[in-house]
């Protein structure tokens, strides 16, 4: 028997029709599908596909053991996530070796910033397994905001806001244009370090980039609190003749 | 009468079948259709496209007057360009206010690095525009290196190569993970930049990502010159449970 494919897919920053065509067709011809999920979500990868699944789909929702009730340097959230993604990977490479292709569903592209890496790492030396890149939650950010990103030489930092307020403030202050992740509880450090940084009049949060609840406003302007799909901008302003 | 888009519309790094559903639809619906290239090709985007035009589909080819015959920094070629945007403006505004949908096809995501950026500034305040993002060209690349390029709480710099080499250096060393783009001709500064920063071992050279004549390897094991296709990827090693 031939051993089956773990396909990581990536969907793209939220709206089903900016899947690639690609992801679109293993999407809907896949028997197996699995996804991550906070516990007690219906996830949101699940959901941007939820009208394209065959009626005969078998699915394996992957729920994250600890989100943010643990901080990410305590050695247990390591432990538990690291058992986590050992159990999950079993179980893809269980179905593989019974030679059954899977799609596991990733937001936006499965190698940036994402779940799947760590099933990937550990599933590549098992079963074969494909990946599918697809547009980042920054390209439906910096389109939701009707500008574009980088010009000419831009320098373009992408960091994430788990980062500490020096360190944040220093990046921000050395670079054209600027991509923030993974905002969430840290939004109120984050825009101390833009403040610090001399760049709060440049700065945009765009808020669910692509999804139906969609938001683009002047950091300034912005609440106290960013869901988790939220990202910071400050476009570059480089050569444009 | 009402007047007709312009959409700039994002193909992805090269497969055709890595443009979203979205796109998919534009292109194989439009009448009328632009693109970019260089004076005497057949042009990148359009070629991508080509198996999916409709048969009674109006081609509008925007040859660019110079690309590498006159430095960047002369003032006849910023001059000259001006003149080339503000002459293929005019022609789709025009067709726009005729009542005409245009596809404008970009390579990779329009608002990164993308030559549609030039349209969408004079266009933007005459006729509707909208803008279809797509799959960068950097996550064709680390998507054929066959690792991510960020882990945790990696920075990622996305460069291009036409910086000083000091400058380049700098932001090589800098930096977690490295994207370098727009490579060609400076590709013998890149590397003296890479190995200044004391990289080169963790450096990847990714030619055509997503193309058929796709090639990846070691910067250490790469030719003395880059096609315009190429990107320089040095993956993060952030955290990993
Ligand atoms: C674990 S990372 C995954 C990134 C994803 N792989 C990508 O390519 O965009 C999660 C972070 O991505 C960002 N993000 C992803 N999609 C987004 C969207 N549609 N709108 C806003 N932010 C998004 C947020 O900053 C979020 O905290
Ligand atoms: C003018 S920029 C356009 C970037 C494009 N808008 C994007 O989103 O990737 C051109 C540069 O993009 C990079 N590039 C784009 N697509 C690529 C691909 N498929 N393979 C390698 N490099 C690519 C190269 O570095 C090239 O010099």
């Amino acid at each position: 028997m031939t051993c089956g494919t773990i396909h990581g897919v990536g969907l793209g920053p939220g709206a089903a029709d900016l899947m690639s065509v690609r992801a679109d067709r293993l999407v809907r011809g896949t028997r197996h599908i699995a996804y991550f999920r906070k516990a007690g979500r219906r996830g949101h990868a699940r959901t941007i596909v939820s009208d394209m699944l065959r009626a005969d789909a078998v699915e394996y929702a992957m729920d994250y053991p600890v989100t943010t009730e643990i901080p990410v340097d305590h050695p247990d959230y390591n432990d538990r996530l690291a058992a986590f993604y050992a159990r999950c990977t079993a179980h893809l490479a269980a179905l593989a070796r019974a030679g059954e292709d899977v799609v596991v569903l990733c937001e936006g592209d499965p190698f940036f910033y994402g779940s799947f890496m760590h099933l990937h790492a550990r599933l590549r030396a098992q079963v074969p397994v494909a990946v599918v890149p697809a547009i980042t939650g920054m390209s439906g950010a910096w389109t939701a905001s009707g500008q574009p990103i980088t010009w000419g030489d831009d320098v373009l930092t992408i960091a994430t806001a788990t980062l500490p307020e020096a360190e944040l403030a220093r990046r921000i202050r050395d670079t054209d244009a600027l991509v923030v992740m993974k905002i969430g509880r840290h939004l109120a450090k984050l825009r101390r370090a833009v403040a610090a940084a001399g760049r709060t009049g440049e700065a945009w949060l765009v808020e669910y980039a692509a999804m139906p609840n969609e938001r683009v406003r002047p950091l300034a302007e912005a609440d106290d609190t960013a869901p988790y799909f939220a990202i910071l901008l400050i476009h570059g302003r480089g050569r444009r003749p």
